[in-house]
């Protein structure tokens, strides 16, 4: 799919507007302060997004993007089974480490909207839903491949890895604990090591 | 120990500022814009607070306070061992529910903060460090009553622990979830589980 030069602008205003957000959030981001950040005309801005809000959502929907290309996708290509649900991990926690100044976007953003009701935080509300679905579908593929027990849980299974997803990004963002990645490739190992062992 | 009035007044003037804090983080939360909430006077409130700065600092203070109360207190009142550790996890549960309309003001602090340097977010960043030694210390009397094995990494199971903490509260306040107690219920026993197994 070819992109025109408007898109490839669009594109690249978002990935910045993205850069400020990991670090401050979204409910503050606006058109205005986006034009005093990149230099770009307000007009201009309000050509691409329309409203604040426009700006808010295609955020959102290009954090998502990325996090497709960055994570889902590479996944996906690997074989089903407990090395898809490996791959998954080892792309968050690169992900994390790389993606964006302020950390993971989707931490940001599910603590700074969940009080905040609105289209913003339902476009987040659905996105944070796929990605643990994601999850839990990955690792029904390693329970049909015979590499987790039958009786698993998946949906638990999601919710405990997310957890350690989310202690390490608290970790490293907000500690500065140095042992955080490598406490939460141990929890992850011993998430694992569960859903393999037959009760 | 009695309190004055002037110090009663601060302390009902900074459980209101928690409330607002914990659905719209603390970079936010000035003298002006409490003044508006509460309908106080902006002089009184700068008597009292003296600075933006001052009153973030406070709040984070009152926060601990709070929490210390709630949680930590009680939990200590339990006997050493397991059941420390559970009266701990189940202080948490009641804290998220009960404490704040936005949820625990730790995660939502934690990650408005964590790319914020500054007096408010090392507040914030030593609290954390004491409730996360807390954890770990509770673990090690349920070591040293036999409950839990002997070479179980207690740093380990209080990242695992908190973990499990931001999941259930991610579960709850973002995705409104109603199995979000009941999972993080689930998960708290698996890790228990695994620090009494004798590997």
């Amino acid at each position: 799919m070819s992109v025109t030069k408007g898109e490839a602008t669009r594109i690249a205003i978002l990935d910045e507007a993205l850069q400020l957000t990991s670090r401050t959030g979204v409910t503050t981001l606006s058109i205005g302060g986006l034009a005093r950040e990149t230099g770009m005309s307000k007009s201009g801005l309000f050509a691409h997004f329309k409203s604040k809000e426009g700006l808010q959502l295609q955020v959102v929907d290009r954090a998502r993007e990325r996090f497709v290309d960055t994570v889902v996708r590479p996944a996906l290509a690997a074989p089903r089974g407990e090395r898809r649900v490996r791959a998954l991990f080892d792309g968050w926690v690169q992900w994390e480490r790389a993606a964006f100044d302020g950390g993971c976007i989707f931490v940001t953003l599910a603590a700074e909207l969940d009080s905040r009701p609105g289209p913003v935080r339902d476009a987040l509300v659905a996105s944070e839903r796929d990605w643990l679905e994601l999850i839990a579908s990955t690792a029904a593929t390693a329970v049909s491949e015979g590499d987790f027990r039958a009786d698993l849980d998946t949906d638990q299974f999601a919710f405990e890895v997310h957890g350690v997803m989310l202690a390490n990004h608290h970790a490293n963002r907000l500690m500065g604990d140095p042992t955080g990645a490598a406490r939460g490739r141990t929890a992850f190992e011993s998430i694992v090591d569960s859903a393999r062992r037959h009760h």
